[in-house]
């Protein structure tokens, strides 16, 4: 039930003041029990709750699966196993499982894609965390476009596709290793860039904290930094930008 | 020389295999046009070139000023020292510096500023840093808000000025030692946060590491960190965003 | 035997000399051969031999449960497996075994809870810390309140338990990622507040140092901070400040 | 205004859904009546505030002595040095100034002075940070016993005050280097422990971040470790206990 | 098909001036679909792709395989696991598969190798990664010497091959722990030395880190340093400047 | 050939100037007799070869086995899985095998152990590195006490063995978490104390990383310090030291 | 004296064998007292000595120029400060001094310079390391080319000069922050590429250790990386590259 | 008080439960009778208390150069300053201070120095550390062999000293930057080696902590590591392990 409805209820005498006043205080905390879903929070950001899958008991998950299901009609889950995604299958037959992105959603049919966020990887071990920042601004009624393998140690490859990604108004750059990739798009687009270090690698690569210095580090103007693999972060970040810009790139 | 008029010329016998062979060797940059990139930064990006004063040689930034100067009618400049600005001010006598901020500017009279971005602090240590990104911003036409010391550790500073920061099309959050700030303003606004650890404090706040590693990991949605005390950067970020959303917000 | 026992026996010539020189001598470094048990612990602090089980072997943890069960009546364990569950509960059929906090207790029925310790953390995850350190105050006799999933960047969750939390005399609070609760609640409370980072997370959160760096560099006054995932001493010297106070609550 | 006088608008027709859907929208905060939270710092946590005076503009600094001096009687400035406490004793001619403590404070006589911290140091290199924490507390109302000088390389001496050290109702432990004091003195005692790294030394001590992993790993039970030099930080927290224990020491 | 044989069908008329164009737009970005193959790089570089095989799933590892050998007659793959071995020589019978370098490569026969590069290693668990090193610059043309097990700790063992390692064009060091090797054959030749840090050992060896900062922090002329266990690299770097020398040397 | 015999030689006319300026290229170090350096270890440090099992194949290890038997009758290796002991019993039966310290040994009987080596632990959890340290030392004939679980947070543990570890001519101590024992010993007696942290622990204890700048940083007199658990390397520096020590001892 | 003019003089019978043996004997370690300088070195490695000025006291470094200046005619000091200039001017007036690169040398007149070494820089703060490689591997009798403020956030300066870098036989990238610079010519050229970073930058590109990374985790082929700010190390180790390929060039 | 005393009171009635109980709880430690640690140092260890100099105000180093000077005759002080230098030759005229080393001391004439401790460093930067051992050696009696500026990029240097180091009764190795002197020197001689990482260097080398590492994983037997730049601490452990192998010298 959305707020409006509750006010419109009361407003037609089909709920009463108490009813309702019970539904505000409760609402914005109602507890499951182990964990406080924030359902007011599409209201405050336009997104819905997003499920961090990993970790989670099974039957913990699938309620809040439920939950979520009820109140918004579609799910997004991210970091799923493969047992959790045969787990909310077994309920939710429509559920969609991605084991590259781990992404595991119950997704509304003909959601409009608004805009253009430009999804860029180095390389294509980089492919999964770019997949769950490419989905999760899908999910959130973006458009994405996907660029990947086109790391600056072979410039000619990311310069073949410069065109495209200055045709969006938001950049997401995923990048383990020396994590390069960023500093080379700042310097080419004039929209936001969103820098993505990835834990793939070895040596001193130090699972990511590497490419996080050098993105942090950037002389490039127009970037900042999510956390190591954090590709739902810069889905949602970069959905939140998107969706500002729409209006210019109309 | 294009591709095909290579091509052509071997054929016509006007180019030998192995000058032909030698242009294509180099061929793989030549050929995406990348001197089309070459445009005027402000072109690409809206933004003019601003100056990194700091350790810039006395002749060398008077030339720089200059320069831009001619060509922009107003000029941005960054971590400039005392010396600095009476060097500048020697020259241009409406140069304008801010000793907080080290800004040191010739700015164009009546800049209409729109849309709004919230710079926020921890303390009022973080003032310094603070101002960079919203004297950056305001340079750029963003009309800027000021919300200082409101630190998570007096969490009612913050909340009263929930409304405030909530209207806003982005915020910066700048802080030191634990720099919290961040993730309790991520949680309260559906707008891109930029977040900026600053190196203010002692101990084991490491020149601002701490903060910064704080900010990367925080459990907010929206937030993005740029470098430590890098509040140009932010504001730079801040104003792509803000203006990007500024149709919507009319 | 209690000390005062031994003394009483003495002066009633019930127990010679000889016999209770040896045994004072004996009592405070008792061997069980691998390992030297303090039973003179429970007289100079208060509370008796905590075992950490983790890693000990079969016989030795059985031996060491049967030791301490002798003296005290009863044991409290942390850091148990399930195979060290099994293994104690053959033995000890009142055991109890939590898998969620570990911990393996055989505990004296009715005992009475004073005071009152707020046991608070930032997300689900954190709980199995927090209930390391819940139960081993329970077991010492301190009332605890739990106060689940209030991370900060949901700040309202932390403020509707506001009251609760400013009632406890001693507040722990248990967070990882980017560890921010600890200065929130910091700021709204009058009492100490014993931070535990915890290893959840990912990415830069390096196993909990980035939480403890948080939390060392908080800047609200009342807090302190003990290692990494350390749940039982967060409860041991909550349970020794809560004692302190116990007389100030009634 | 409150959430059912809003409902009862909507229902009365005087307030539209769109503006209780607003309000709503704002709600979760204001709700909790967090205003109440703004109440004077002293009323809740029994302290007055604190400056830190390093870093502050002089007219700053002296205008904020002068609110807190009408406010309260008194005030404790840390951090202050020599050119500060000079500027205050211009104004105030009672206010004392201990370079080796950095303390500037304007104290109320014959203050009582209740239970007992006990403030001990490994070297006498440690003693400043120590001051700072033993005239904190003694600040706020505490009796304070100094035990300096008796790091654990020379263990004897520590061991001959431990009586002393174990009638306190709380211990700080401030040591540098190999910050090992802290452990020891956690063993002896049966009361919390705070502990202070100290940045004093050279080599690997790292500015105090070795001491401070030391304190943190310490093995001992009741010990909790404060930022590196933060002597304010521990004398705070050992107020709050031992004020909470000053009955049971009646 | 080679640039060259590319131009002589121009020439001769036996390719259109739109076949070579097409040929050569699309040639050093031929898309796999998930990875973009450089197959311009020989021509540039003088080295054929590589293969990477470590994280590529079986069907694009093949497919990578199949259309380098098409391209090359010959492929070198690094960090390929058995099972890929498996998979690659049933389909291709003359794949050799080395178990130590984890080098899985189809290898033109009767290959001329020139000059000569010194493989050194300081004990015999850096084999692997010497041999990574090795068979590389051998798969690339390039006459190899192997000085195994040639640590500092025992010096008369290297002293007793120092006329080996002196007549080499190139020299690479190889290995863990404290990594002193590279700077003890930096003092006794005067050709280029490539130091290759290793992840063998135990403690404070940080996995690399620390033989990385020994080799970085050298005070011998004439040394670099790549990456952590990246025996390729080093191969690949002592193949250029092999190359380069072969003159001299003969 | 000696420096005077080239030059005779030039001086004959038998050696052109080439070959003699191409030998004194070489000869820094061939002068120097480094073939004498390579005489028998055991006859340069009184210590025979002692095998370091981990990672290696059980061909070579076997073979290694075998040739130092031969060689001195007896052999020490350290690190050995349980398989690894199963094969080399198989071929010498009175190979014995400690799984506690993975000490793989064949000793000849009624060897004579001389001085005295006090090795002490923190707590039971570094035992399997003291026992690496102490039969080490035992191996290479000298006298071992062992003093486990003396840990500092319990100094009367210490206290009561504190004759015995005094009388020793040097100390091991063996210790991980925060590595506070060196110092307290090291202030005790007026031996060499070798101190060694261990990986044992959790959270903040980074696998001994905390206790090896625990004793590093130690303040007090006689302490040096070897890798992370290398018990045998502080077992080999004891016996060197010991054995000096037997003169004064006797 | 050179080495073949001794053997010439021991032939002709112009110097004794005991002489010239005295000379072999003692030339390679001829002591200064206080510094053993290797008059060898350019016998072995083909380059005379260098002096690193830094901190060494007046009289001892006169002395060290002198010494060199006799035997080799010129000498190259590196990391000078404007005194230590002075006073080798006050002896040698033809000694030249570099406040930028801050290399005082005295320099034969008329030096063939051969080759191509490629030195570039991403910034402007970037070129005094880049001088002190230029200028060592022109004193080493290379051509150098310079290619300076080609930083990968505005890419296509760089790729402005990709023919210049693709002709040099080595090249020397210098960077600081980000340190991207060394991937994208790795990418660019198919010779070996010496990366410095430099301590060039704020926040956390740690003195220059974020540079070092970025770089030691090159996704690129050909590189390898010297010390922080290690100019002369490139240069040096340019130096011996560009020697082996002059034939090559030729 | 014994215990046997307490219990007879007891018994007799001549003291109460009540007090024995309260006995009993200090017992620990005071039966343990470690008022007998509290005898002189000297005594104890053979060491006569040294002075550490920095940072002590003149009043109290005067004050303990007396005392101690009355009680021993002779003073040791270190990393004393130029000016605390000439404070103390102010009342002792005999005191020498060397600027090098920073020792300051007052010593008794004609003392007798045996066995032999051998010193060496790797450049000539590391003197004043390895001055500070030597100087600490001499002083405690001990003959010292200086071995200077022997690193091991040139490694002909060392050779040319071996018989020197491999004479005495142990080895103080101390290095900066790469640290790998002590490996070396570790395989060359049979007696203990202290190694000693100093700070000297720039770039990575990060004070000291580079070398640290370095020393700390050596893979040669009989190395411990001491502090950086602890040139003290060093010479005060070889004199300990050379005083216990004088007698096998001789």
């Amino acid at each position: 039930m959305e707020v409006k409805e509750v006010l419109e209820k009361v407003k037609a005498g089909e709920m009463s003041v108490g009813e309702a006043e019970a539904y505000f205080r409760r609402q914005p905390l109602e507890e499951l029990g182990y964990a406080k879903l924030d359902t007011h929070r599409k209201l405050r950001s336009g997104f819905a709750e997003v499920v961090f899958c990993s970790g989670k008991a099974d039957e913990h998950l699938l309620r809040i699966y439920e939950r979520i299901y009820m109140a918004e009609g579609e799910v997004l889950g991210t970091r799923a196993s493969k047992e959790q995604a045969a787990l909310i299958q077994g309920t939710f037959c429509e559920a969609e499982y991605d084991p590259l992105s781990k992404i595991l959603k119950i997704e509304k049919k003909d959601k409009a894609r608004v805009g253009k966020i430009a999804v860029c990887t180095a390389g294509t071990a980089d492919i999964p965390v770019a997949e769950e920042a490419a989905q999760t601004a899908e999910f959130f009624g973006n458009h994405v476009e996907r660029i990947y393998d086109v790391g600056v140690s072979g410039i000619h490859r990311l310069l073949a596709k410069v065109e495209t990604i200055q045709s969006a108004l938001c950049v997401v750059a995923v990048a383990g290793m020396e994590g390069a990739l960023a500093s080379v798009i700042g310097g080419l687009v004039d929209k936001p860039v969103i820098a993505v270090p990835t834990s793939i690698g070895y040596g001193a690569s130090m699972k990511g904290l590497s490419a996080l210095l050098t993105m942090i580090n950037s002389c490039a103007n127009g970037i900042a930094v999510v956390n190591i693999d954090n590709g739902y972060g810069a889905g949602y970040m970069a959905s939140q930008i998107n969706r500002l810009g729409v209006h210019e790139a109309l």
